[in-house]
């Protein structure tokens, strides 16, 4: 992926626009987002985002930055908001990088060279991706110092709306948990019954009945049975399941 | 409202993007869409929308444009998705605009002054909106030959994704009558249970049992009973209700 963040030439990307994608990985019996620290001096925690080519369908800009982020390709995506406050620029944000950032202003391209493009208000359109958190390989591009996963409940601070952004894509995921039964794509290719109960009380955050959550989960008719976990104690060995595709 | 489709300067606007309106009324036990027709030679039918200044939130563009089509302020308004194809460009449209109209091209201030702004790909953020269609004054702008009501499911072929757009604010209203609870938005101030039904069957494009649907609706406690509406047969009238804000 080119990393147009940094391209020499914005003449190619539309302007005041970029996707901002929450992407979703659980583990610990936890909802975890992944999110960047951008390269400056002072704290500055961010979504992974990008801008959209001109000759790209808006859903591709974003599959491009989650490919990029995760090394994943296929991964489940949705759209679910696009964010455009007049307020929401990043004049406030780029004057605080360059008073902490006086002393290497002159090395900083970013800044220098794209004050006038970068300082305009941007209108975000939210993206957000379920993803098996053990087959993702986070990425940095060069303007991170680092990429991790945070836990929805405790995200550091970050730069503009984005942790509006993950507040929304939060309530729009447990809306859409039953309506477009995607919590699977958080969970490795097989899972015990018991595994599919504590991502949906993740995500919900709430509890459910075993035996209620079980029958409303094998009503749906998306799972497929396979062979019991070997756990060593046969007879209590819970069966594995698999979602259909 | 400053109509700023044919505004001389386009300076002030964010390039690239529009929002575009679907305007749902109820009328006759039918949903029906506000649309235009541009005033053009040829039969060019499409959704009220507007560009975005570079001072106004996203959503205050799109209550401009409703304000302006319909006289009302205060409009029900739901952002529901941002459409943005690589091929979603009015070039054919201008193109097929430019041959139908080659007699009169010199007068059109439109394509001559702003091809090359309206020839870009447009990102269109997508708003529905809920209103009682007996308030509504229908305002077309000076690049409309009409602006009229269609029933939904009988719309006219419309330019760019128009018809595609309104399919999916369709989709996510039925997705909503029960999550927001916003259908009470096209009837009158007051109603009868027998027409919340009808405006339920209208939308959700089913039946329901009249005393189940009753029952559902009252469940909700979201209405305020009010005296009988007065038929000249006092002992069958109904009840009339109203929605408590």
């Amino acid at each position: 992926m080119i990393d147009n963040l940094t391209h020499p030439s914005k003449q190619n990307l539309i302007p005041q626009i970029t996707v901002d994608c929450v992407i979703f990985g659980y583990e610990n019996k936890k909802l975890k987002v992944l999110i960047t620290k951008l390269d400056f001096e002072g704290d500055f925690w961010a979504l992974p985002s990008g801008f959209v080519n001109q000759e790209d369908d808006i859903d591709d800009a974003a599959h491009k930055v989650l490919q990029f982020r995760t090394g994943l390709e296929n991964i489940y995506l949705q759209q679910f908001g696009t964010f455009g406050k007049a307020g929401r620029n990043n004049m406030a944000f780029l004057d605080k990088l360059i008073e902490l950032n006086k002393k290497n202003l002159v090395e900083s391209d970013l800044i220098q060279a794209d004050y006038n493009w970068f300082s305009k208000r941007f209108i975000a359109i939210g993206y957000y991706a379920l993803v098996d958190i053990s087959k993702v390989n986070p990425q940095k591009s060069n303007l991170d110092q680092a990429i991790e996963w945070h836990e929805v409940d405790a995200l550091p601070e970050m730069i503009l709306d984005h942790q509006k952004i993950v507040e929304v894509a939060l309530k729009i995921l447990r809306s859409h948990v039953n309506e477009k039964i995607n919590a699977f794509n958080l969970l490795p290719d097989t899972f015990t019954m018991r595994e599919v109960q504590e991502v949906y009380e993740a995500i919900c955050n709430r509890t459910f009945v075993r035996t209620n959550f079980q029958k409303m989960i094998l009503e749906l008719n998306v799972l497929e049975r396979l062979e019991k976990k070997f756990t060593g104690a046969s007879n209590k060995a819970p069966y594995l399941y698999r979602f259909k595709q």
